[in-house]
């Protein structure tokens, strides 16, 4: 078993995504720039995981800012914030993590730093656990769901790798099989990015659960041909009617099982609601480099001066969305609100 | 300007599209069985391109068998031409020439050999030309479906390099571009061959007609932002109720076409309509070989082990179809028996 993200020797460790799966290695954060440098360029991605990262690397940087008195203390921390949050703007528990270690920081401004420092890195801890403990009640719940021999698709990768572990989408499925033994899962490959084929493959294929990989343009040939009986994404915000933001595609995934009659799931923790957004249209898409889809695996696909387009991620309508899978249970997505 | 397919010095002369769009080079291939090589390993491909080349390649058959009477000759052509048709499943124009070219040889079986040789290499240009004329006569007739100001998406690469020249479905966007000169072109980077990426872009780019590159997985988006008023693809065969088997991914873009309202074009040839088959369930989908998803740009992106589905085609069915711009002219799905 590997760990997302773990606090190890005074260092945040990440497993190394952008090498997955043809090296597993490992790369140690030792200071708050390097965190934001790996939430960046996707050493760790997946809205969970990208919290739990920033939380650590606020535990760092609380370890690091030298101060002695409260308030430069605090200013400093506010400043690593700052830092953390202009990594990326689509998943919403990046912000709800800073915010949870802001408050807890504000709320203990009477103690010794030495003790906030401690207590903080036993929140990111903390943060980490539930995380882990959350897909687990997911899963379970997600699980009912599935029928027994389903064929069930994903997209992106919502697994292990982008939490805590065991993972959203993931752990239904990891939860699902457990019970029936004998789903058919499908992954698709998930352009630009590929995290369907390098992580979600990889994920599986590691837990000895069979899987097979398509690229994205064939989900709506396998629906057709009667394969698919479920579909299961995660998500990287969802707004307070409903709406998921998630990978690119997903909402075309959303369109053809809708337009196959099959249901789409959406399996997110609560810290993926943003309560205060009041519909999808509001969340900001990031829009990333183009290199990511002029170039796979180091080599150009496509002849220089193209121009091209890379939003990382799309909205998909509560209407499309069958259920909201959290750990507090199944929701209607219209009423996701009454999950706070 | 490039030739996709040309005769050249006796030898079938290729563009080598697996090189595209990083190396421009020509493989002249010497022997039928080079130009069935060229065809199974995507050298060539495209369903009018790949009629065209078995054209040719039976007119360099022709020209290699030394037999000095019709019956032996006749019979080595026909061995010759299982040899092509067993190349490549879906796209019926690979038989529909090679049947125009077993019929033209019967028919002059009491003329001299050498003056069939001659014949049939005059027949395999004759394909050729003809095929450059009908796609200019689809351009055209495509052009008018094609508001001022739209933003046109396409599927694959149903260019030149698919065809003799000016292309099918790029042939409506050229005759479309040259009349408004304000389209903006989408092109789907359409794995795992990415003939989107590296050909449809690159002859787009060639021509001087702005193209933006997008992943698979992004027409959705981009249809519910309102930048896509019509899509336009090829076909590799057309079944005489309408359906349309094209390009992998073809399908989905026509659901998602249809759940945001927008047309749905299908431009190719009347060789492209299998009038002797009912209905697009029979078509026979070609499963290729599971490496075209695993590697890219020869770098593995999937852990070893992992299971992959590979179909090469799917199928979309008359009704999600708005036209079938043809040389005949344009025709609704249903009636495109008419154009016999």
């Amino acid at each position: 078993m590997f760990n997302t993200v773990a606090w190890k020797d005074g260092a945040v460790r990440l497993i190394d995504q952008t090498k997955l799966p043809t090296e597993v290695s490992y790369v140690d954060c030792k200071d708050v720039e390097a965190v934001a440098e790996g939430i960046k360029s996707l050493r760790v991605r997946g809205a969970p995981a990208i919290g739990i990262t920033a939380a650590f690397g606020l535990a760092l940087a609380a370890r690091q800012i030298t101060d002695s008195s409260f308030e430069p203390f605090y200013k400093n921390l506010l400043v690593q914030c700052d830092l953390l949050a202009a990594t990326r703007p689509t998943a919403v528990n990046l912000f709800w993590a800073i915010e949870r270690m802001k408050q807890l920081t504000l709320s203990l401004k009477d103690q010794a730093l030495d003790r906030i420092r401690d207590i903080l890195l036993a929140e990111a801890n903390t943060i980490l656990e539930e995380d882990i403990s959350m897909n687990h009640r997911i899963g379970a719940f997600g699980a009912d769901l599935i029928p027994s021999g389903a064929g069930v698709l994903t997209h992106c990768n919502a697994g292990a790798l982008a939490t805590g572990g065991y993972g959203t989408a993931l752990g239904v499925i990891r939860s699902a099989w457990a019970k029936h033994q004998n789903l058919k899962i499908f992954a698709d490959e998930t352009r630009p990015v590929l995290q369907g084929a390098r992580l979600t493959a990889w994920e599986l294929h590691q837990d000895d659960i069979p899987v097979t990989l398509i690229t994205d343009n064939m989900s709506g040939y396998f629906m057709k041909k009667g394969e698919i009986q479920a579909c299961v994404v995660g998500a990287d915000r969802i707004a307070s009617n409903g709406d998921a933001a998630n990978k690119i595609g997903t909402y075309s995934v959303a369109i053809l099982a809708k337009a196959h009659d099959i249901p789409f799931y959406v399996a997110a923790p609560t810290s993926t609601v943003d309560f205060d957004m009041a519909s999808g249209d509001e969340i900001p898409i990031e829009e990333r480099d183009p290199s990511e889809v002029h170039t796979i695996g180091g080599k150009e696909m496509t002849p220089k001066g193209v121009k091209i387009a890379n939003p990382a991620f799309d909205v998909t309508p509560a209407e499309l969305i069958t259920k909201i899978i959290t750990e507090k249970g199944i929701f209607e997505p219209k009423e996701i609100r009454s999950a706070r």
